[in-house]
């Protein structure tokens, strides 16, 4: 192997890879990346089998092949190269990275790329795109919801449902819910439901050019997001999403209508008082106005904000901390809560949108 | 007490103070700020004892007098506090804080202000002033070199000796010294020296304007930082300071003139392939060029710069975090490293300066 390669292009497709390396496997050649050149690209990838990443970028490619680098120095140093033509080659053995730099020059050893796992694209079952501004914002909307509570998987992920030209996003840690709907192009012959790791999708929401078009492959065991000269392949997760469509209500003691930007700012201040053994934040719905309250040891807050109310009035308590989640996640001016009764879940909409929803489980009162 | 303050300076004297708020006392009245209002001024102070802050903004006073609010809850709380007028009220026992802001309201317990630490500005035994940006760069040309060891408390702080209108300022761990001069206005009749934290100063120079004139009070036991409406004062290091003019090379074997950017470079990528086990960089000290060389178990590299040099041919070795640490704290184009030998402390000045410079003790190489 032996390519030149400018520094741009380098940490580009480095920073594209780098999160899919493994932390801490067992297996060594895992904290590597793998360097493959051919033609004109140098192709670069990492996984930690849950989640792989592959990135092209040009090089000019002197002689094929491949070796891996452990990651750790590579990203460091590859940020600290002066900005002129790098120059890779192999060692003899395959196994030591040779990188010169003017008169300078760093030898790293590595792996033999035959050990590293190979990246394969999961065979088609169905696949669509979207522009993926619109796809970081379903992902932010519901991925907030999804459980961190390893020992049940399926909560770990977020469900994709496509029906009809129509994907439905779902995300609960059974404590809360987010539901996304979007129209797709494509028009799928039959249900097809999977679970994507949670993880994987903020980690996709996050480096995807703003600009570009997500391609998203679904297969029986994989699902492929592919943007630009990124591919990056999540394993999904094996087995059934509790049914959603059950726990949305659709009978509703009052309702209010309220500025989110109002409502989540003062959430936030309430937040602060919150500690341990008090997450509780009480909502007074009262005739023109909501009151947030919160009592701590170190002293209390009393939020006021004006807000359209129909129905009922109503004391309900939730955990502050869901509440800044689901608030801080959506990105709407004006939402409509809508009540069930005390100790029954609320629902969260937007006032002029019918593609999300989010439920909050209340809590009882700890003073109770 | 009771006032109305806007935001803006509300936070700006709370962030001015925080830094001093003591983080884990086991007075906790020491973990809150102190809240003080007189005419037209709010005065907010906090201290951990060895760092103390003072911060005076305008503010609207109806009542005066004072309560201390823990610092934890305020500093996060006036960064959430919308754009307007703030109420502020002592509780009818004055230890509680209402604050009013719109039609919500916080009340948090506080303390009783007249067991706060008062805030006495030393009395002066002599003075001068600097420009904060000269403050900020010669405070960053030596606090490098300051020790962490608090068992030797001398060498955690930085000796300021003022004599004949001009103040060095030197730092020194015994593995590594700075030293800068500069020339002050105010003439002292006898020789001034003091030793002053060197968390201190690095806290001070994070903060001051760059703008604006920070003058130093030098008192006996301590040493105020006075700039626009920050005070800041600092308790001396008791003790004697080691006699830095002796340790000072004046005879050399060799030197080498070199960019400070590709020195710095060069040896910030040398540092990447550093662990616990190897820490040493070898400097080969040839013809027209100096190579920094470091081996690992990982690999090794190769720097090569392009170098005036006179003198002997050398080979000597040094800590690489060192050499970074003091390539990274001065900012002069072109360097001069004077060599007394391979196993005797290196020079570094700048080319065109003598207000500056700093020794570098050699290690053995850990393969002897």
């Amino acid at each position: 192997m032996k390519f030149f390669i400018n520094k741009e292009n380098l940490l580009f497709a480095i920073q594209s890879v780098q999160r899919a390396v493994s932390q801490k496997s067992p297996l060594p050649i895992l904290t590597g990346i793998k360097f493959s050149c051919e033609e004109d690209k140098l192709v670069l990838s990492a996984t930690d089998f849950e989640i792989s990443v592959r990135c092209a970028v040009p090089a000019t490619v002197e002689e094929s092949g491949s070796l891996v680098i452990p990651a750790r120095y590579i990203t460091e140093f590859a940020r600290r190269l002066p900005d002129s033509i790098i120059e890779f080659e192999a060692g003899p053995d395959s196994t030591m990275a040779v990188i010169r730099y003017g008169d300078s020059e760093f030898n790293i050893n590595g792996y033999d790329a035959s050990e590293f796992p190979s990246f394969v694209i999961p065979e088609e079952e169905f696949s669509f795109k979207l522009d993926a501004d619109l796809f970081k914002e379903i992902i932010k909307q519901v991925t907030f919801a999804v459980s961190t509570e390893e020992s049940r998987p399926v909560f770990t992920g977020v469900f994709f449902e496509i029906v009809a030209g129509r994907l439905t996003i779902v995300a609960t840690d059974t404590f809360r819910l987010a539901l996304r709907h979007t129209a797709i192009n494509e028009e799928t012959p039959e249900l097809i439901n999977v679970i994507v790791p949670g993880k994987t999708l903020n980690e996709l929401a996050r480096t995807a050019d703003p600009k570009s078009i997500v391609e998203v492959i679904i297969g029986k065991t994989h699902a492929a997001f592919i943007t630009g000269e990124i591919q990056i392949i999540a394993r999904l997760i094996p087995g059934k999403f509790p049914s959603y469509r059950q726990v949305i209500p659709n009978q509703f003691i009052s309702e209010i209508k309220i500025p989110l930007k109002d409502f989540l700012e003062s959430a936030e201040r309430v937040a602060l008082l919150a500690g341990e053994n008090n997450l509780l934040v009480s909502l007074y719905i009262r005739e023109n106005h909501v009151v947030l309250n919160m009592r701590s040891e170190t002293g209390w807050i009393r939020e006021e904000i004006k807000s359209e109310v129909n129905g009922d009035k109503l004391e309900i308590s939730f955990n502050v901390r869901y509440l800044c989640d689901v608030l801080r996640s959506i990105n709407y001016e004006q939402l409509v809560v809508r009540f069930t009764g005390p100790l029954t879940p609320a629902l969260i909409i937007p006032e002029d949108n019918k593609d999300y929803l989010s439920i909050l489980v209340p809590a009882r009162l700890s003073r109770e």
